[in-house]
């Protein structure tokens, strides 16, 4: 009997741990399920056998210690800034670890132990980042080893809600962290590179400089640039690409009434607002405009972000509930960002037969021969229900099949790894598949931004 | 014979010393003026027998305090960041403490130490803050004594070009620190109270809510929010005040302007630039712009920032050679805002014979026997020449008064202030008359924000 255990039973542990039970009896393997609350880790074990739940207090040093001794490979779906003490007992006890989530300068400065204790840390393997990597280098090691050059590589990821979910006018629900939704594109310019220029994108536009992809079956969607789209320039190998852009999916007209809020400043997570308990959803939304003794607060509103009448914007604000004068925020000390989630929720929330929904798309542009050529990656994932959601599935599957993988002896490279080799990806790319997550790869006219280039 | 040590001899401390200098054998004072730079020092002594150049290191502890110890006063230009280990000297000598800048929270904590030892240490007493703290006061003051309560209080303030010397299309030059220019209003949402509703604009908004004013014999001005409108209105009494705004003073035009360069990205201090140093003012603005491989850079910033044809927007840019291809920005590793500093001061900074201009504007709202008043308070500072500007001597000239008027025990509540009591304002706004520093108060009809108030 092998050992995994898995700390952390939220919501993205879900198919992780659905798929190694399925696999418990044929790889002969039993699942130590621990989170602070028992009830939610007893929940995830389905009464299964080869699961068993515990109350794990991951602050509690020698718990965590003892739990970790016992484990053959440990799988940590803890918020990233908990790995460390996790990945600090790995090493001790010499157990390998897989977590979902960004490598830390912290994690990072553990590679050389890792290395020389043979173990393997694997991070970075959920959906983004994880299967973006691996379809993305999969990708890229093709058209190097037909001796391509890669010249352009845009990707977009975004997780939705379902077409068969998609029910109101701004077509997004909150399908994960709605903090994270309501923060997006804030703490720096976005930065990227269009044919060789380094280029910028404040906060204050962001929204509005997107651009349209199309995803046959689904129809159109578009992107707002990610921050940091040159992060993984070096580890893909791209330093000499001349276009890197990294962007989220949204559905069209997202982008421009979420700049709404960005406009009004209540997207701002930096200070408190006053009276906040008290406040109104419309006396929050009169905040952020000019006193005036006796002109609407709607209409106000309408002037300031210049609002058509016959805009949709507009129906997208009143959808929310916005000038609701009865509606209370009440949040103690909040700030506008806290609020605006408030009042989001109320309306974004998954119903209970919502389906989610995960998009993703690559665009790979090389030359080859003298010849310029392009592919196009598109992989869409629905969610099966609430609890199997598209996020659980492509988060939490990769991190199973990898630990499963690591188990087995056949990804066995050391140190502190992020899924970038062959060895890693096929496998895992190929796994996926039986799941629904599939990548339809498609060879496109190479289109870039150079005249030169573009094919007429 | 009573001696004064002046830490700091750079541009606020001309008019500063003059004022000194010309009082020294009347008053029987000896001036000694300390400067990282001796030459700085000896040059602002003008071979003045009253008067001692020496060089000082603020961080060689042991100069600091012989000087100190030999003083019975001491006034601080310094950075503000600088004032504490002064202050802290100054309390260990007991001598009296004399500066023009906020009073930090460092500084604060020193109160009951520096009243133990019955010393005054003078704050914020030069422009803004200093004469905009007594001028305030002066009339709330008197409004108070005939039975008023203040309802409103709207407090302007620039730093601006002479008439004279207003020659470009901003109507703007630097007349003070550049850096704090371009960074203004950044940090966080301008906060202040409108008829009782507190109201936030953030940044991308900031300098398209200006307010008009009228200043008679000078024309039409503009003022932008203040972050903080709020943080005097406990120390000024203004704990009811329905409305209270504090902004700073532009010519009309110039935040329209200005806002071009926030929408853009251009005022962003906090990441630096890739390629700064080979960059040219046209690749600087283009980084901003989407790629495109035939439209020119003009086009694309015209299209982003939707300015028209015939928009003097437009002239205003030029004027500051933003797309010049050839001019280099020549930074290291510089942030958005040090190279627009850069390209502003091209344009912007004062030619030889230009001279400056203070602004400052109060609007007073208050209830009397049942009747609203309002009186408007405006005063215009214009500089002498590039030595004694008018933002040398407003900052100076209250700080050279105040330290005499401590030295001849006329300011004597001890103890860390600020300017706000009678004993303190009444003989400084007196003598800065003779300055030309001059208030204009005018009983107003009340104009308030509510219709009920609003005179019809």
């Amino acid at each position: 009997m092998r050992h995994i255990l898995i700390i952390g039973a939220g919501r993205s542990a879900s198919s992780l741990i659905q798929y190694l039970l399925n696999k418990s009896e044929q790889e002969n393997i039993h699942l130590t399920i621990g989170d602070l609350s028992i009830e939610l880790a007893r929940k995830k074990t389905q009464n299964h056998k080869n699961a068993t739940a515990i109350e794990l207090d991951i602050h509690n040093s020698e718990q965590r210690n003892r739990e970790i001794q016992k484990a053959d490979i440990v799988i940590s779906m803890l918020p990233a800034f908990l790995h460390l003490e996790v990945a600090k007992d790995c090493l001790l006890h010499k157990k390998h670890l897989v977590t979902a989530s960004y490598i830390s300068d912290a994690m990072q400065a553990l590679d050389e132990e890792v290395k020389k204790n043979n173990l393997v840390f694997m991070n970075e393997i959920g959906l983004d980042p994880g299967i973006d990597h691996m379809s993305a280098m999969k990708v890229i090691d093709e058209i190097r080893e037909q001796g391509g050059k890669m010249i352009l590589f845009e990707s977009f990821c975004g997780g939705l809600v379902a077409p068969e979910s998609d029910t109101n006018l701004w077509n997004y629900k909150f399908t994960w962290n709605p903090r994270n939704v309501v923060l997006a594109g804030q703490g720096g310019a976005a930065k990227f590179i269009q044919e060789g220029t380094y280029k910028y994108i404040p906060y204050n536009k962001l929204f509005r400089r997107t651009e349209f992809l199309d995803v046959e079956g689904y129809g159109k969607f578009e992107a707002y640039a990610n921050r940091d789209s040159l992060k993984y320039r070096s580890v893909y190998g791209l330093d000499d690409v001349l276009t890197l852009y990294r962007g989220t999916i949204r559905k069209v007209g997202y982008s421009k009434a979420w700049n709404m809020f960005v406009q009004l400043g209540m997207t701002d997570d930096s200070y408190a607002m006053e009276n906040t308990e008290t406040m109104s959803y419309r006396d929050f939304t009169n905040a952020f405009l000019p006193y005036h003794p006796t002109d609407s607060v709607e209409l106000k509103l309408r002037h300031i972000l210049k609002i058509d009448q016959d805009d949709i914007k507009w129906e997208k604000l009143l959808e929310l509930d916005l000038f609701n004068p009865k509606k209370i925020v009440g949040l103690k000390n909040a700030t506008p960002a806290q609020i605006l989630e408030k009042i989001l929720s109320d309306s974004w929330s998954l119903e209970e037969h919502d389906k989610d929904m995960i998009v993703m798309y690559h665009k790979f542009g090389y030359e080859v021969n003298g010849q310029k050529k392009q592919i196009d990656s598109k992989m869409v994932c629905i969610g099966d229900d609430q609890t199997y959601t598209a996020m659980a599935k492509t988060v939490g599957l990769p991190v199973a099949i990898a630990t499963l993988q690591i188990l087995n002896g056949n990804i066995k490279t050391p140190g502190v790894q992020l899924p970038l080799n062959k060895e890693v990806y096929l496998p895992i790319l190929q796994e996926l598949e039986s799941f629904g997550v599939v990548f339809n790869e498609k060879q496109v006219t190479y289109m870039g931004y150079n005249p030169n280039n573009v094919a007429s």
